[in-house]
């Protein structure tokens, strides 16, 4: 268990380095142009989330989003197959550990205070409901290649999701509680103020529950054998 | 078949969410370049339609296009191996709903009201030719792909080729009589204007017509064997 | 045999399509920045060459290029293998003919005369050593991944690697003897002046033979099982 | 080994005409968007890497890279299956010898001066930094997959780093002794002044031990199949 919280903690951290550094970068360099910003913003998260999943998915299954686990323990409840109530307090835990981790990492890298509270204000319910998309989308993504057993697309196809949803949702698509906190500790192109986080919250759970309604709609009730976290448990017992 | 034409339903609906939200988010960031506008919007609808495919190809086939499933039934009439003509009527008719839903969820997920007809004229001699080459291509690539046996590779392959499509055709490529129908309900970047709709769709029919074609002079007449929607037809009785 | 010509000429000229056609509209929607033009450019054809190659080649090889074709022949002739002289005859002018009716399909597609002749003066020797470099590049990674066994790969290395050399060649990387003449067809963005072409088909020759040279020195003579148009010559018994 | 000196020689070589090349053509093209320039070079830069790794993976490994290849060495110390201490110094001596002959012809191809020193001064601890997050990134990414055998992924999966990694970091990502040396040779948009050269490689070596222990943290202590150049030793038997 330990190996698989390293790197969900180093995984999380690494993927809002990205998405906060990248931020800083695109600000700074091409100041006069938003759309621009968000362009080079969200290629550099589609390219390292892609790498992220892959390389730290045998491991813990590369989960990075509270949102996720939260769901895998749901699909796996009956099976016991999925993650217990237990793993995923560690999960979780070690996601928002990693995520704030992750902008203070961002902060210093680019010569700026280690933490600067975000002041872009992101409440609104036309905002809200992009979040509830977004985190549908994703789930409904991640949870169609789990039922027709085809995880191992799983890197490139929620990197490229992340990245159109970056385009095509009002709230570029955070999707991601954990991820939503962290990017509360910089003041930056990515940040979210901290009164803004609850409402993105409760968004992302809301669309997490209509993700799975509708992967149970294309795919009907779950099978033991379906199991996303397989390679995790075996993972575990090496940790 | 219920599945199959959820599959269909939501598929579109999420690639007409992403082709209009994509648009109006990049309208709104980038309003100075219109060309730099086009790219943010090509560039998400190549990565959400590459996931789009890759997930419900299994329930469906994945066509989200009457001109797909036009394609698949003719391809397979003899054989008994397509879609069936019910079939078809109940693929083109959760296409068009599933558009129109789409485009609704975009506006509003922007703030914007449900449903606002497009003003954005597109109808020009030069415009229906873009049409007619972008479907054409678009039939070619699919089928190319069926009669060689190489389906899996169809999310990246027709993903990329509607990207390109997006640029060297003059009208955009819409290539898609479902989603022409369902930009028609936004007045915004990605939009058309009703009366410019039959002409964009009876210039992808034509375009249909010589995809098929050169499939043909590529490799022959059809055997039995090459079966696009075979997945499909597994998922149908489960169905 | 046929088949084999016809696909050759059709992905030559949806190659030229993508190339000219993708052009034009850089320059017509983003009049003020000619970078970004190019990565527009640049962009749709990555993605359009990719899925061509991908489609054609278990018909013809997908070469697209007489250069190409040559070495292909060259690195077969002793083990009967590759194309033969009459083959390439062929081969090179069913894609010369091609890349001349992409470049006037795409004039027509954006409302312009069939052929406009080049104005676009492209001579010089910095140009020259760019056309070395991009056409050596080109041979290197198709026969590397000959040599090694993994053409699987080359619709994706091909095409990321011409979008690599739009950008890191002094010329933009044309690197294609009848796409060089078929974009002296069009008074666009891709386009080449008549005049400027037999200096980028003599560079590019050169090119070939130095591309051939760091393949010989980097795998060594060849075997007779090394074969790259195998898949073409299976085509063929059918065509 | 001369084969596979060759391939470090030549591979890297050219990743330093991709980088080099390309930030010269963007800041021609676009001299007014910084941050636009850095996407060109950046994208340019993904695609050459991913196909440079997979074209010469087979042949030497496909390093590039002293500290890829300090880590491969200090990786297989024990079982004897990585670099030798010799191999290790003429891998890096091809390496270096490359990058300046690719900054050399980069400028050759772009008509200027085929040495001009860069007046680009990059010394601040912040960039520092940059470097030691960017080379424990990459040193992470290489040995994930190698511990966890999956070495294929590796051409597009270090090309999406980098390309991340430019975005991400302060320093625009060199971590890469050898390129640092040869981004020295050009006075152009990829250049870093000779005085700012060491400082950079200091950094990179910290963050290759970094890598490293979080390596160590995931996946535990090596096991003597986990072998990262085990291609490369069939290779060097036929070189």
């Amino acid at each position: 268990m330990r190996r698989r919280l390293l790197a969900e903690f180093v995984g999380t951290a690494l993927l809002v380095t990205v998405v906060v550094g990248s931020g800083i970068m695109a600000q700074t360099l091409s100041p006069d142009d938003v759309g621009l910003q968000l362009l080079q913003n969200s290629t550099a998260t589609v390219l390292g989330l892609a790498v992220l999943i892959l390389i730290l998915g045998p491991v813990s299954g590369a989960h990075f989003n509270p949102v996720v686990s939260l769901a895998d323990w749901w699909q796996g409840r009956r099976t016991g197959t999925g993650l217990s109530v237990r793993d995923l307090g560690g999960y979780a835990l070690a996601q928002v550990l990693g995520a704030i981790g992750g902008s203070v990492l961002a902060n210093a890298m680019f010569d700026r205070p280690a933490i600067t509270w975000s002041t872009h204000d992101r409440a609104a319910p036309y905002l809200w409901l992009g979040e509830v998309v977004a985190t549908a989308g994703l789930v409904l993504v991640i949870f169609c290649l789990v039922r027709s057993g085809r995880t191992t697309a799983a890197p490139a196809a929620v990197a490229a999701y992340i990245g159109a949803a970056y385009w095509f949702t009002s709230s570029t698509s955070f999707a991601n509680p954990a991820v939503t906190i962290g990017r509360a500790f910089t003041d930056s192109f990515a940040g979210i103020a901290p009164s803004s986080v609850p409402g993105f919250v409760v968004a992302q759970l809301i669309g997490c529950v209509i993700g799975l309604l509708l992967v149970h709609g294309l795919f009907g009730s779950r099978k033991p054998a379906d199991q996303f976290s397989g390679g995790t448990a075996g993972a575990d017992q090496r940790g």
